[in-house]
């Protein structure tokens, strides 16, 4: 087995974000159920849009976040996921490259155009999404490349992907791939309602497939159909070695072979919008996985990059998380 | 005469803002001119945003922002200005009329897409633009409705209008067509170079046409080939009965027919990105005049309105105007 030339491939839904202000009321008034992630067609993206205030794009995607966070800390990070050849599509493409992930998915060029992701963030800085896929549920067998997942130390991949079917069967490709090469697999279970759209699909890969998981406490309630956190954390622990487990602003537990590590959060002077925490914990986790760290330095790269992402709009990191990780003594 | 139901229908290019952080050096290298806004053609555009920072898109056009401002105000504003029927074209309109503001300019369904302003915005807060104008450039003459520039208080036209050939035309129009209404014709420079390329049809309009001037200290300077800008002050005394003239961090001076008023910037505690601070100026004195307010209070909410828009990314308020106006006093 050769070295890895990559530290992380992420594979998901490749997504632009529409970021704008909304209130309380404007999500009761639309059936939107704050903090969650909610599939939409055309006809409800465009009536959604008509009723939004003033936003501003930003590219998005889970995983694709995930990557630039990787990157922005220095790793070697690269990304599958699935564009249209048209404006949004080239922002995306535009976007990633210029982070530093590398980046070439072939441009679909016929069918829906590239994935929007409707976010409206409250006062309280939470986001709720609504998610009209697009070019991105075209993601498929083809567009994974199994050499480029062989040269990848881990391969990461979204929960959301099982909502395109095409895209599921990228996914267990991929993570296929991983295995032959004797790489490692992580999953992020992604939003609670995913979990319950799939939970028989994902308690089986976790049980065989997955070697890392990322889950916020909601994610792991409802994997396990439990109310109490802990009752969740147990029964992982016998099925999958490594995971990041996050609690909002109560930090996270990380499971590690048989040990359990608790880790802060760090502190956020000026908590803007949460889009994005999930996936840039999973960044610092990830990355400190790939060069080899400890649970504890894993978990404290996540909570870093979490923090940075959550001071201000948008679910990429604006600022030099590799400099913050050095002055911060968690790298050298 | 009747009563204007608008207050200010503002016409210009309709541009959708690529936003992302540079360094001087990156200026140097590109051939970028700091401050100034240059225009790029197809090959130009792709060249550059390949090289750009990940960024963020922000519907912009200064005329347009304008008119977000006066409406964010509580004012009724109108906006004239072409886009394509494509993602951006798409992205403009809905922010546009989210914004409150009134839109109805029909997009053009051929020929380039709808226009791109790639600004750089460096660590010391200045933007530095390049325009693709693509789509904004076909703006003409039919789609200057002269019973929507009769029902308005102020026409304000953008001296960018003057690069592309029929929105300069349309230009003429909608100035006809207000002065026959009996209504009032106000002008922005835009641009110390686009000064430059225009300055004798500018120096003929100001001193037959334009009831309201806006300029900053470089275009009145440019436009009286002076470099003094008490000089340029005296000599637009002769020509133009109302004007408001920006200083940065200085504030601004107005004339109001035989009067001179200086007004004090208000104090920026976060100086984030100068881009629309011009147009934001303009929003709170076009709404203040417009109203039958004078020059101090015309004056004072546009420096307002300026301090908002620089405090933060992108070229158009965040914030309430209308709440912070009425807390400022300046607004009943």
């Amino acid at each position: 087995m050769t070295n890895p030339s990559i530290d992380v491939l992420g594979i998901g839904n490749a997504i632009v974000d529409v970021l704008a202000h909304a209130d309380d009321a404007f999500l009761a008034a639309n059936g939107i159920e704050k903090g969650s992630m909610s599939l939409i067609d055309t006809a409800r993206a465009d009536e959604l849009y008509g009723l939004m205030a003033p936003a501003m794009e930003k590219s998005g995607g889970s995983a694709a976040n995930t990557m630039v966070g990787v990157a922005g800390l220095g790793g070697k990070s690269a990304y599958i996921g699935k564009v249209r050849d048209d404006q949004l599509g080239a922002v995306f493409a535009h976007d990633i490259a210029a982070a530093g992930v590398s980046y070439g998915t072939p441009k679909a060029t016929s069918g829906e155009p590239t994935a929007r992701c409707l976010i409206m963030v409250t006062p309280d800085a939470q986001r709720s999404m609504s998610t009209f896929l697009g070019a991105s549920a075209s993601l498929c067998v083809d567009d994974v490349d199994e050499t480029l997942v062989a040269s990848a130390a881990i391969t990461y991949l979204e929960g959301y992907l099982f909502d395109p079917a095409p895209a599921k069967e990228a996914f267990y490709k991929a993570s296929n791939a991983a295995h032959a090469a004797g790489r490692k697999v992580a999953l992020t279970l992604s939003d609670s309602f995913c979990v319950d759209r799939y939970r028989g699909e994902f308690l089986h890969l976790i049980e065989t497939q997955v070697d890392v998981l990322f889950a916020n406490e909601d994610e792991l309630k409802s994997l396990y159909q439990t109310d109490n956190f802990d009752d969740g954390l147990q029964a992982l622990r016998n099925h999958c070695p490594v995971a990041g487990l996050t609690r909002s602003e109560h930090g996270s537990v990380i499971l590690w072979g048989d040990e359990v590590h608790v880790i802060a959060a760090d502190p956020v002077d000026n908590l803007v919008d949460t889009t994005g925490a999930g996936d840039l914990y999973a960044s610092g986790f990830l990355y400190g996985l790939a060069r080899d760290m400890g649970p504890a330095a894993c978990g404290q790269l996540g909570s870093m990059a979490a923090a940075e992402v959550i001071s201000h709009f948008g679910a990429r990191p604006e600022a030099d998380l590799k400099a913050m990780a050095t002055k911060a003594g968690l790298l050298g």
